[in-house]
């Protein structure tokens, strides 16, 4: 049975990035659209800064391509906060038909792919929307200990990022970057248990949804100009060269991670890199769709990937299953 | 802008129920497919017992329809699970592509809208599903209190359900039950911060998808057979029908709620009513559908409720936003 859908070209018609301090302090800092060095954006507690983040980066997406509330067909949101209540209050005003969405970190592809899938069956002037975040701050004090417990982190841990992404598309905008195939993910549960090492518990999701998509479009690695993948940073990036190895695919020469890109090393104790629903969603907004816009690459397989983490079901022995959804993404077809 | 979709008659072609002991003891317990009066579900936690839950329902709708999970092409599924996690591990043997909704108890109606877009858009032969479960015990210690403290619950206060729905659907069979029309609810916050009160926090989102559905559908109340919302339980219900008062709209003579229909108050100490994902699914699937295929209702709009409630957002002075999602479903075209 076909698993990737052809959609027939769904444009990314505006999009907008906002981060925090380390990922400003990062090497992509000066390509983010705007960004907030305390961290607090406004707010008095960090899980309101995330709900304002939400907020403040879909606004401004819609700025961008000139766009209000009123315009949008639907919008998928997501986050990490418990009940995914930073997307709810921030949605709480505008009045746009909402999909709230769970993926972990692969909430923002899972939007892609849901909006370009419900965007195919739409009138052509139906817009949809797409915003995800995360926030440090927040993640370390719900999935594992307060900040101010100063808890050590093993090398494998990754750092979740206090980002956010939105994105508007629409059909066939034909001077904007598209969308032309999509490969919504099934979920890959390896046993791992470990909730210091999220790599270890996405790579194979990854290498599951890059296998299948591959030979489902009958392309090689090198029909791309990279294959990104949302935030298995180093550790997990590694363990999906060796599991994709064992299937004699090769993307070295074509791979990027958005948790691997996110940190400057020698200024941010990120360990294994970045991760969190914000990570591949502003970095996709920052550095690789205008990378199609102006050009300079032509055809990107993009993933973001998730890791179903529950610190209860941890607690309880359980393992963490992963998810990683994928799209094809393309450079305009006109100036 | 259009707000109402027309889906050209997606059908629901099979269709599971399973409940815990009090919903079993109700006045539709004999309704369901299957019960465990201890709650556990063969599991060793409640966590675990609500996975289980997810797993089953959706084998049995599988299994009563005659299909395995090789031939579906996506499911949704939802949970009130912190991260969906019941969900998620339920789904992780099956290999279906996934995507992981979260509506609070508006779920089920969200991934029956969501199904019915993306099918409009998919080959004829396409099926896809929907699980949504809860669980009592789960959620009190999660958004409340454990049982063991023995909290005293005020009047306002709903019951969330033990129990899970399952869901598959398709275009066009014509002996099956049909949606002809969807429309996703947006969020609507009125500034409720009660979590003892989820029909407050709920009644507003649902006044607005309706009035807005039967405007733009040019349909009075009286057209359907029954409009049934998710779990208002009596206090929302009744909130619902002062708000639409306003609009001059009675809905009264053919309003059904799944909170209020699932428990025997003479048995159960359940105040206002059931919630959770799993009651309107679960109500749909052992009695609304069935009542369709039997044709002794020809013309039902279906409204899952969710109250987008945080504990962490209400501990933090937020209130609690809500939204309602909607389905407009069909006796058989055939027999």
């Amino acid at each position: 049975m076909k698993r990737v859908y052809d959609v027939d070209n769904i444009s990314i018609i505006s999009h907008a990035s906002c981060v925090g301090r380390e990922e400003y302090r990062g090497p992509l800092g000066e390509l983010f659209d705007y960004h907030d060095t305390t961290d607090c954006f406004g707010k008095k507690t960090w899980e309101q800064a995330e709900g304002e983040l939400s907020h403040m980066v879909f606004e401004l997406a819609m700025k961008k391509g000139g766009y209000s509330p009123k315009s949008l067909s639907f919008l998928f949101g997501g986050d990490l906060q418990n009940q995914c209540v930073a997307s709810s209050y921030a949605q709480a005003e505008d009045g746009i038909p909402y999909f709230g969405i769970y993926g972990a970190c692969s909430t923002c592809t899972e939007g892609l792919v849901l909006s370009s899938l419900l965007l195919r069956g739409m009138e052509d002037d139906a817009v949809g929307g797409v915003v995800t975040t995360s926030h440090n701050c927040v993640a370390e004090r719900q999935f594992r200990t307060p900040l101010e417990y100063g808890g050590q982190r093993p090398p494998t841990a990754q750092w979740t990022t206090t980002a956010g992404g939105a994105f508007l598309l629409a059909k066939k905008r034909e001077v904007f970057p598209y969308i032309s195939h999509v490969m919504p993910g099934r979920i890959v549960d390896s046993g791992v248990s470990d909730p210091f090492n999220m790599g270890a518990c996405m790579a194979p999701a990854a290498c599951d949804t890059i296998l299948r998509f591959l030979k489902e479009r009958d392309l090689s690695p090198l029909a791309f100009d990279a294959i990104v993948t949302g935030d298995l940073g180093r550790e997990g990036s590694n363990l999906l060269y060796i599991l994709l190895g064992e299937h004699g695919v090769d993307i070295r020469p074509v791979h990027q991670d958005c948790g691997v890109l996110m940190y400057d090393t020698s200024l941010s104790d990120c360990h294994a890199g970045g991760s969190g629903c914000g990570c591949s969603a502003s970095i996709l907004s920052c550095y690789f769709l205008p990378c199609l816009e102006r050009r300079e690459m032509h055809h990107i397989l993009f993933l973001s990937t998730g890791a179903l983490m529950s610190p209860m079901g941890v607690q309880q022995g359980g393992s963490i299953p992963g998810i990683a959804h994928a799209v094809e993404l393309h450079s305009p077809k006109t100036t």
